[in-house]
C-alpha cells in the first residue's frame, strides 16, 4: 500500500537513531576538545584559535593564566560530584518506589482475568483470540521499568555532558563570546540527540522483541508498550520534582541572603549556598528537563501507537504505517542534525545581539525543514486511505489529511513559543511594563507579574484549541496523537536550545567563583540571558506537547475502557471534572510549600555561616558548602514525595473507587485546569527573570532609569524573580507531568478499572 | 397536595418579606439613635450608657469633646458624597451598556420565532401551545431590567446605611467596644435584611403581575422570569468591578506611598488618598458585595424556579411546590431575623476577644435554625412525592430527598465557610506559617501565601463536589439548585457578617481622620480585625454558592436548549471546555492589570502631593483629596468596560458562532476553573492580609517576635498584604460572577442559540 516497505522501515528507524547517536559523540568530541589541564588548555586554546578566531571582534581574555585553568576544574568537579551524588541518592529511593509501582502494575493488570494464562477474545474483534491479561501484565512492567531506566540514563547522561560542559564555556569564554556560545551549545546538542535516538532506539528495539512474543496480536503488543510512557514518565515525575525542589531552594536560599542582605554578586565563592546553587542547575534544569522530555516524547509515542493499533494499521498489520509515529521521530533527528549545524557551522557569532537570533532561527529553521520532512515521510509511508476507529465508529482518513494534523501540531508548537517569547523576553513591552511597576515596589511588580502569566495563556490555549479541533476533525483521537508528535517531532533541536541556557548559567557561576574578569562573567551573562527567554519557549514546547498528549492518551484510555461518551451533565463525571480541576492546585501547594520551607532552612544556614565562619565576608576563610549542599538533597528527596504520591495514586483510587466514568472526568478536569496553571506560572516566572536582568543589563534610557543593581527598583524586581523562581522551575514544569502521567498510568490500567473499577459506587 | 395551599403560600411570602423590611427600618432607627450633632450626642450618649453601660469594663473616653463629634460628622459627609457622586457616574455608564444590552436581549430572543406573535407548540409536551417567541423577549427584556435596577437599588442602599453607620460606629466607641460593635452589626444588619427582602418581594410580584399574562404556561413565564437573574448578575458584575478597581487602587496607592515610604499610619489625613480609600471600601465592599450576593440570590431562586418549572409542580400547576424556592427563602428571613437578636440582644460582647465568636456564632446558629427551618417548610409546602425533569427522563423525589438537597446545601456552605476561617484567621497554625515566612522576606511571604491559597481550595472543592454528587442523585438539577438556594438561604446573616467589616474599617479610619485618642482606634481595629476573618468566610460561602447555582443553570441552559449530552469526548465539547478554564485567567488578568495601573497612578499623585505641597507632613498643609478620588473614580469606569464586555459577550459570541455544545464546553471549563481560583485569590489575600494584623496585634510570643510595626518582617508582610488587596477584592470575588452571570446569560438566550445558533460550524 505505502511506498516504504516494511523493511525499509525496519531499516531506517534505527539508522536515523544510530545517525543522531554518532551526530551527538561527534559534538562530545568537538567539546571534549577544550582540555580543562592547564597545558593542554594553551594548546587547545591555540589551535582552535586558528581555525576561526579571526573573525571574533572581541578580545581575548587571561588565556595564560593557568591557575584559572586549575579552579575551573576543581569547581566543575565539585559541582559534577554533588550532582552525581544527589542523583543517586535520588534514584535509590525513586528506585524503591518504582519497583513497588511495577509490583503493584503486574498485580492489577494480572487480576483482569483472574491471572489465567489462557487466550481471551480480544477487545475490539470478539472473534478473534488475544494473548492473556496475565502476559500483557508482565510485559506491561517489563516496559514500565524500561521506560523509567531509560528516563533515569537520559537525566543522568544529560547532567553528566552539562557538568562536562560547563566549565569548557567558561574557558571558551575567554576567546569571545561567539567560542563560548558554541560549546554550550554543542553540548546541549549531545544531550539533545542522545535522548531524542535512544528514546527512539530503545522504543523500536522492545516493539521488535515484544513481537516476537505477541505475534499478530498488536492490539496487546501496544497496549503492553505504553508502559514504556508510563515509566519514562514516573521518573520525569520525581526527577522534576526532586531536582526542581532541589535547585530553587538553593537559588532562592543563595540570593535571599547574598544578593539581598549581603549585598554580594550571584554565584559569589563567599556564599554558603552557591555550590548547591550550581548543583541544582545540573539536577533541576538539566536532568529533571531531560526526563521530563523523553517522558513526553515516550507517551506521545505510545499514545499514537496505541491509538494506531486499532485502526486500519493494526488491523491489516500494516506495519510501516503502524511506525508512521517513529518515522515522524526518525524524520525529526536528521532535520534537528541539518539545523544544528546551521548554529554551529554555516553561521557564527559574532556578537552578543546575534545570540538570541541564532537560537530562534533553530526553531524557525527546524520548523520549516521538519514540515518538508512530514510531507516526505507522509507520502512514502502511509497508503493514501486508511481508516481510524473512532470511539466505536470508523473514519476515514487519507495520508495529506494526517500530514496535515503533525503539521498543525508543529506549527501550534511554533506559534506558542513566539507567544511565549513576546511575554517573557526583554525585549518587549509585557516584562518592560513589569520592569517599570517596580517603581512603586515589589507588590506592584508582583500584580503586574502575576497578571502578565494569566493573560499569556490566551493565545497558547486558542491555538492548541485549533489544533485539537482540526486534528481530531481529521483523524479522531489520532489526529490529536500525531499533532502532538509532530509538536515533539523537533525534540533534539528544543533539548539543545533548552540545556544550553543552565550550561551557560553554570559558566557563569565557574567564571564568578574562579575569580576571573568581569568581562568572562559579562560574555556568559549575554549567552545565560538568551538562554533564559529561549528556556521559557521551550517550557511552551513542552506544556503545549504535554496537553494534546494527554487528550490523545485521555482518548485512548476512554478507548480502551470502553466509555463510549463522557458526558459532563453526568454527576459522576461532574465531580471528577472539578476535583481533577482542583489537582493541579493542591500539587503546585505541595511543591511550592516545599520549595519554600527548604529555602527557609537555606537562609537560616547561610545566615549562620555568615555570622558565625569569622572571615568569611571578607574572603580568607571558606564557606561550609557540604552542609548546603545536604539541606537542599534531605529536603528535595524527603519533599518529592507527597507531590509524587499524589499524582501516582490519584488514577489508581479514582479507579478503583469510583470507576471510569469519574476517571474520565478527573483527567479532563486536571487538563484543562493544569495547562492554564502550567503556562502561566512558567510564564510569570520567566518575566520577572528577565524583568530583573532588564534593569541590571540597563541597554535602554527606560532600564537605566530603573537600575542600577542595588536600587530599589531592582531589590523590587529580586524579590519578583525569587518569587518567580519555584513557580517557573518546579510546579510550573511539573504540572506538565502531571497531566500526561495521570492520563498514561489511566490508560495502562485501563483494562483494570474496566474489569474491577468503580467499586464505591457498585457497593452503595 | 401539599398541606400549604396555593393562597397561604401566596400570603406567607410577602409577609415575610414585609417582616424582614420592618425589622430593618428598626435596625435602621436603632442606629439612628446615634447622633451626629455634638449636643444631642451626649444626650443620646447618656441615655444609651443608662441601658447596658454597666456591664461594659472597657472605660469611657472623650465622650465630651464636641469638636470631634463635628468631625467625624464633616468626615462621614465627605465620605458619602464622594460614593455616592462615583456610584452615579458609575451607574450612567452601566446604564447605558444596560440599555443596550436589553435591546440585544429583546432582538436576539424574539427574532427565534421571527418576530412572530402566533402561539407555538410549547418545548417540552409540543401538543400545548405556549406563548409566541416575541412576548417572551418583552418580558425577559422586563425582568432582565427589574433585575438591574434592583440590584443597583441594593448596591446603592446598602452604600447609604454604610456610610450612615461609620461616623456613628466611630462615635459609639468612645463608650467601649460593645456599643461600637452592636451598631456596625446593626447597620450591616439593615443591609442585610433590606436586601434579602427587597430581592423575595420584587421576585415574588413580577411573578404574580407575569402571570397574568401567561396563565398556564408556567414553562414561558419563568423562563422570561429569568431575565431577572441576569439582570442582577449583569449589574453585579459592573458593580463588583468598577468597585473593585476603585477601592484597591485608592488602598493600594495609599498605603504603598503612606505606609511603606513616608511611615505614617494607616487613614492619617495627611495621605492625599486616604478619602478616596474610605470611599473604595464602600463602593466596592459594601455597594459591589451588595449587588454580588443580590445577584446569587436572584440566579439561584432563577435556577431553581426554571427547572420546577417543567417538573410535576409545573406540569399540574401545583403553585405552592412551583414557590418552593421562595418559601425557603422567606424563612430565611425569619431564621436570620433571630439569629441577629443572638448578637444584639440576647447577649452582649464585653470583651475583644469576644467578637469573633460572637459572629462565627452567627453562622452556626442561623445555620441550625435553618436545618429545622427548611425541614418544616419542606413538610408543608412539597408534596410527598413529585416528579422532576432529567435531560429527557422523569426522576421521582420525595419531600425529604428535597430537604436533603436544601440541606446538604446548606451545611456544605458552613464547612467551606470553616475552612475559610481555618486558612485565613491568624489563631491557627496556615496564616502563623506565613507569617513566620517574613523572617526571610517577601519573596518567600508571597510564595507561602500563594501556597496557602492553592492549598485551601481542596477542602471546599470536596465539599462542593459531595453537594453535587448527593443533590443531584436525588433529584437531578433540581436538587444542585436548591442546594444552591440552602447556601443562600441565610443570606441575611451573610450580608450583615460581611457588611459589618467594611463599617467598622471605615470607623477606624473615621476615629484617625478625626485625630481621635488611639485606645478608639484600637477598639474599632479590633472590630475590623474579626471582620477580616468574616469577609473571607462570606466569600467563601459567595464561591461555593456560585459554583452550585452556576450549575444548576447551566442544567437548566442544556435542558432548554435541547442538549441531550455533553460529551466531553467531542472535540466541539473539549475546546470550549479548555477555552472556558482560560476565561478566568483572562479576565482576573485584566482586573489585576487594572489595579496595578490605577494603583501606579494614585502613587505618582500621592508622591507629587508629598513633595509639592509645602507643610504637609507636618500637618500644617491640607492634602489635595479631590485629585485622587478622581484618578480612582477614572481608572474604575475605564477599566470596568473590558473585563465586563469579555464575560457578556463571551456566551452571546460562542453560542451564535460555535453552538450550544461548544458553548456547554465554556461552561462547564469556566465553572470548574473559576471556582479554583476565586477560592485561592481570595485565602490568599485574606491570610497575607491577617499575616501583617497578627505581626502589628503582637498578641503572643512568636507574633512579637516578628513585629513590631516597621521592622524586615512587618514590610515584608505589608507587601503581602498589598499584593493580595487585588487579588481577595476585585479579581477573586468578581469571577463568582463570571462563572453565574455566563451560565445565566446562557440560559436566557438558550431558545435563539438552539434556533439559530452555531453559524460557524453550520456553514463551514
Amino acid at each position: 500500500m505505502a511506498i516504504l516497505s516494511a523493511l525499509g522501515t525496519e531499516v531506517f528507524i534505527p539508522i536515523a537513531a544510530a545517525v543522531g547517536i554518532a551526530f551527538a559523540v561527534v559534538q562530545w568530541l568537538l567539546v571534549a576538545r577544550v582540555k580543562l589541564t592547564p597545558a593542554a588548555a594553551a594548546a587547545s586554546g591555540g589551535s582552535k584559535n586558528g581555525g576561526y578566531g579571526d573573525y571574533l571582534i572581541e578580545e581575548e581574555e587571561g588565556l595564560n593564566d593557568h591557575n584559572v585553568v586549575v579552579k575551573c576544574s576543581e569547581i566543575q568537579c565539585a559541582i559534577s560530584e554533588g550532582a552525581t551524588s544527589f542523583l543517586f541518592t535520588e534514584y535509590q529511593y525513586v528506585g524503591i518506589f518504582m519497583s513497588i509501582f511495577a509490583v503493584v502494575i503486574f498485580l492489577f493488570l494480572g487480576s483482569v482475568e483472574g491471572f489465567s494464562t489462557k487466550s481471551q477474545p480480544c477487545t475490539y474483534s470478539k472473534d478473534k483470540y488475544c494473548k492473556p491479561a496475565l502476559f500483557n501484565a508482565l510485559f506491561s512492567t517489563a516496559s514500565f521499568l524500561l521506560g523509567a531506566i531509560t528516563s533515569l540514563v537520559s537525566g543522568f547522561l544529560g547532567m553528566k555532558i552539562a557538568t562536562f560542559a560547563n566549565a569548557r564555556t567558561t574557558l571558551e569564554a575567554r576567546k569571545g563570546v561567539g567560542k563560548a556560545f558554541i560549546t554550550a551549545f554543542r553540548s546541549g546538542a549531545v544531550m539533545g540527540f542522545l535522548l531524542a535516538s535512544s528514546g527512539l532506539v530503545v522504543l523500536y528495539i522492545a516493539i521488535n522483541v515484544f513481537k516476537l512474543y505477541y505475534g499478530d496480536d498488536w492490539e496487546g503488543l501496544f497496549e503492553s508498550i505504553t508502559g514504556y510512557g508510563l515509566g519514562g514518565s514516573s521518573m520525569a515525575l520525581f526527577g522534576r520534582v526532586g531536582g526542581g525542589i532541589y535547585t530553587k531552594a538553593a537559588d532562592v536560599g543563595a540570593d535571599l541572603v547574598g544578593k539581598v542582605e549581603r549585598n554580594i554578586p550571584e554565584d559569589d565563592p563567599r556564599n554558603p549556598a552557591v555550590i548547591a546553587d550550581n548543583v541544582g542547575d545540573n539536577v533541576g534544569d538539566i536532568a529533571g528537563m531531560g526526563s521530563d522530555l523523553f517522558g513526553s516524547y515516550a507517551e506521545s509515542s505510545c499514545a499514537a501507537l496505541v491509538v494506531a493499533s486499532i485502526s486500519s494499521f493494526g488491523i491489516n498489520h500494516d506495519f510501516t504505517g503502524m511506525c508512521y509515529p517513529l518515522l515522524v521521530s526518525s524524520v525529526g533527528i536528521i532535520v534537528c542534525l541539518i539545523t544544528t549545524l546551521f548554529a554551529t557551522d554555516f553561521f557564527e557569532i559574532k556578537a552578543v545581539k546575534e545570540i538570541e537570533p541564532a537560537l530562534k532561527k533553530q526553531l524557525i529553521i527546524s520548523t520549516a525543514l521538519m514540515t518538508v520532512g512530514i510531507a516526505i515521510i507522509s507520502w512514502l509511508a502511509l497508503p493514501a486511505r486508511f481508516t481510524i476507529f473512532n470511539f466505536g465508529a470508523q473514519k476515514e482518513v487519507t495520508n495529506w489529511g494526517l500530514f496535515f494534523c503533525v503539521a498543525i501540531g508543529l506549527w501550534a508548537g511554533l506559534i506558542i513559543g513566539f507567544v511565549t517569547e513576546y511575554y517573557t523576553s526583554n525585549a518587549y513591552s509585557p516584562v518592560q511594563d513589569v520592569a517599570d511597576s517596580c517603581r512603586t515596589g515589589a507588590a506592584t511588580n508582583v500584580i503586574f507579574g502575576l497578571a502578565l502569566g494569566y493573560k499569556s495563556v490566551i493565545i497558547p490555549i486558542f491555538a492548541i484549541a485549533v489544533s485539537i479541533y482540526v486534528s481530531f476533525s481529521i483523524a479522531a483521537m489520532y489526529g490529536i496523537a500525531v499533532a502532538a508528535l509532530g509538536m515533539l517531532s523537533t525534540i533534539a533541536t528544543g533539548l539543545a536550545i533548552d540545556a544550553y541556557g543552565p550550561i551557560s548559567d553554570n559558566a557563569g557561576g565557574i567564571a564568578e567563583m574562579a575569580g576571573m574578569s568581569h568581562r568572562i562573567r559579562e560574555r556568559t551573562d549575554a549567552l545565560d540571558a538568551a538562554g533564559n527567554t529561549t528556556a521559557a519557549i521551550g517550557k511552551g514546547f513542552a506544556i503545549g506537547s504535554a496537553a494534546l498528549v494527554s487528550l490523545a492518551l485521555f482518548g485512548a484510555f476512554v478507548s480502551r475502557a470502553g466509555v463510549k461518551v463522557v458526558d459532563v451533565l453526568s454527576p459522576k463525571v461532574f465531580i471528577g471534572l472539578i476535583v481533577g480541576a482542583m489537582l493541579p492546585y493542591w500539587f503546585s501547594a505541595m511543591t511550592m510549600k516545599s520549595v519554600g520551607s527548604a529555602a527557609l532552612k537555606m537562609v537560616e544556614e547561610v545566615r549562620r555561616q555568615f555570622n558565625t565562619i569569622p572571615g568569611l565576608m571578607e574572603g580568607t576563610a571558606k564557606p561550609d558548602y557540604a552542609t548546603c549542599v545536604k539541606i537542599s538533597t534531605d529536603a528535595s528527596i524527603k519533599e518529592m514525595i507527597p507531590p509524587g504520591a499524589l499524582v501516582m495514586l490519584t488514577p489508581l483510587i479514582v479507579g478503583t473507587l469510583f470507576g471510569v466514568e469519574t476517571l474520565s472526568g478527573v483527567l479532563a478536569g486536571a487538563l484543562v485546569s493544569g495547562v492554564q496553571i502550567a503556562i502561566s506560572a512558567s510564564n510569570t516566572g520567566g518575566a520577572w527573570d528577565n524583568a530583573k536582568k532588564y534593569i541590571e543589563a540597563g541597554a535602554s534610557e527606560h532600564a537605566r532609569s530603573l537600575g542600577p543593581k542595588g536600587s530599589d527598583c531592582h531589590k523590587a524586581a529580586v524579590i519578583g524573580d525569587t518569587i518567580g523562581d519555584p513557580l517557573k522551575d518546579t510546579s510550573g514544569p511539573s504540572l506538565n507531568i502531571l497531566i500526561k502521567l495521570m492520563a498514561v498510568e489511566s490508560l495502562v490500567f485501563a483494562p483494570f478499572f474496566a474489569a474491577h473499577g468503580g467499586l464505591l459506587f457498585k457497593y452503595l
